[in-house]
């Protein structure tokens, strides 16, 4: 690990974002003041978060924005497109998995929600018939090659607009995503006993409406709507 | 994909948590209403965040709270303890290095921010010296294998508290993210061309302090006082 | 034509059905009455519809219901489905080609609006794997073979749930029809001429929600949600 | 399926008729929210019409309208002048003959109504004797071809005025369908059994009376006069 200072442009760009400064003091004198104790408290005790959410990177779909949630409340995993991989013990480190691990086993979060959300840029990239690899490493594209199979049969939907397309393909990951939940013994155990519980939900940005996922049918819909 | 209804239990735990839907409703009639403009545009227009933020998933260390940042701010991954794997063209899927290829090539992000905190669960597992594996597959602890080097020094570091281990720990470990962040072509040639921003900050959970990495010694010290 | 009296208890059921005639005399002393001088206009002078509608048999998605459209304003084809066979002028009957010719060059209709609904018996019909004729004739089968490519490609995306296969074909089927539209010589001339508008709608009857068809993209979306 | 966009004015045609969105939300805040129970049970539920009415596309003569009818009550066929053309298992599509064998054999309807009106289009197209095929397909002469025999023997009957001839046509027309619904089995055996009721009736768009057939002797009346 070795710091190279650069030339006379990067020492400019070298101080903190301001912006970020700025944010962090609105934070110290609004929401940190009100929950001071709340802060001190979850330090002392550690977190005990009730709900593990499997979100994307997305700057438009943050879960803690999403479902007002303060602090302690969700341990979260971003990735870009929401992705849970399958198990797949094999010795390789596997970011997402890890953190289930924790949140299973150690935190003893009993409550999982993937949260997709409308105008994904990875499941776009995954439906790019067209797609060149954003770089030679082409992360991207081995991530998301996570759905190819489901990508490549909704690309062949060719009576579905591109519209449509990204809609059944942001679904279809969520489900895919907790359908690989479920290949993780510690998820499926728990499940099988009824102490566990797998959620899907979807965030239209444009909207701002969440569609919950029906566990058993795997539908989507509004709760509004359909909890009435 | 097979959605398996499970016994009684489960399928009282298959409605969608009340918290957050709760949650939800609050956002729709507060921030959302507040916002709605910004975000149809941000679904119009795309995103386009100024900052990527690679943070852990505590539940306490958001970054859009800490930061106090609104929709279409912070493109964020989040994985446990903040960690950025060495580039690896191997054609595996690697969760962090995808979220860093887009938000790099495709969002143009061009300021990386490694948001670490204190207590972290990831660390302290790193630093456990008899920590047994939290399941077979072991995941926690090839992910924190990633830190092993530095780990096991600080282990040795007897002379430091357990405290002052996990303190440093946690320090090295965001120098380590943005050292391997530097590992990746398009990083290191953009932030040569004086393009990009590398940035690390540590949060502290008890006293709501945002420490600032100092970019060219990697110390880390608090804003108002490096700053006033 | 041969009218053969049925055994006693067919003569008991050869009345005109109560419910009918009570909605008739609900109908004469409310609309009727309040609507009696447009009621005469239209039978002196003719009708002049502003909309010719192609709808479903469905009981539950009458457009002068869904539209809350008064005598006098929807030229209405019903049939299962709504659907539009392409033009095919065989010298065969066609009963709704035969209404969209009445409709486009006897009474100068230049709005055509194709309006499918939620949970369609010939949808679903068509989607159904295993489904045997209704009947030797097998007209439902025939019939909604004019879906079959698309009902084809839908069956086979196992990755959408039924429910959503279901919506899929749908909009499809929509979309399926005013293509349909445009085979017919005086639709697309009209059309071209900017002089014909061609509109897809799709009614939720658990929720009573409209959509709207994007006439450029073919997406379908609530108008209060699209046109803000 | 292609959407092509046209010119200019056609751009300006393609948003959905405002008076058709105008119309939906007053279904909406009257007629839905009146009867969003019944909508939703309904959708769950699926429908339990009791009445197949096969009516005419004329925008004077809505069944819904005439027998004042909600939601879920009445299925119904809409072609031009009511017809029903006789059972023709050809394999062709065929409309009226799909949405028939639908009705009876999966919603088990038993109970047909055959409505005409006054001054039909389709009825006075028939009569004409001059009359040229609307467009080069002929559709409509080829639809009302179903009512040769009867309007030649009408057009021939020189002692009666034109108004008189239309009458009488239209009064022909709806028994002639009865008599083809006779040539379905499916109808045939359920009426020879008793279970299954066929009715005719005609609507005076001008002065609003119903008139309906008597089952045995085909002719027409009005009800308050004939059941008084």
């Amino acid at each position: 690990m070795i710091f190279v200072a650069g030339p006379f442009m990067w020492l400019a760009m070298s101080s903190f974002p301001t912006r970020l400064l700025e944010g962090y003091q609105s934070f110290m004198s609004g929401r940190y003041t009100a929950e001071r104790n709340r802060y001190r408290d979850l330090a002392e005790a550690g977190q005990e978060p009730h709900t593990l959410v499997i979100a994307c990177c997305d700057s438009r779909a943050a879960p803690e924005t999403v479902f007002d949630c303060g602090p302690g409340e969700l341990f979260v995993v971003r990735n870009v497109a929401n992705l849970v991989p399958p198990y797949a013990p094999d010795g390789n480190f596997h970011s997402t998995s890890a953190a289930l691990e924790f949140a299973v086993q150690s935190l003893k979060i009993r409550q999982i929600v993937v949260l997709g959300h409308g105008r994904c840029g990875g499941i776009k990239a995954a439906l790019d018939v067209d797609a060149a690899p954003l770089s030679p490493g082409d992360f991207i594209g081995q991530w998301m090659g996570l759905l190819k199979p489901a990508a490549q049969q909704i690309k062949d939907s060719v009576l579905l607009t591109s519209g449509e397309r990204q809609f059944a393909l942001e679904h279809i990951s969520i489900r895919n995503s907790i359908a690989n939940l479920r290949t993780f013994p510690c998820v499926k155990i728990l499940e099988d006993r009824g102490k566990m519980a797998l959620h899907g939900a979807w965030f239209d940005i444009s909207t701002g409406e969440l569609w919950v996922m029906n566990s058993q049918t795997g539908d989507f819909s509004r709760p509004e709507t359909s909890l009435a």
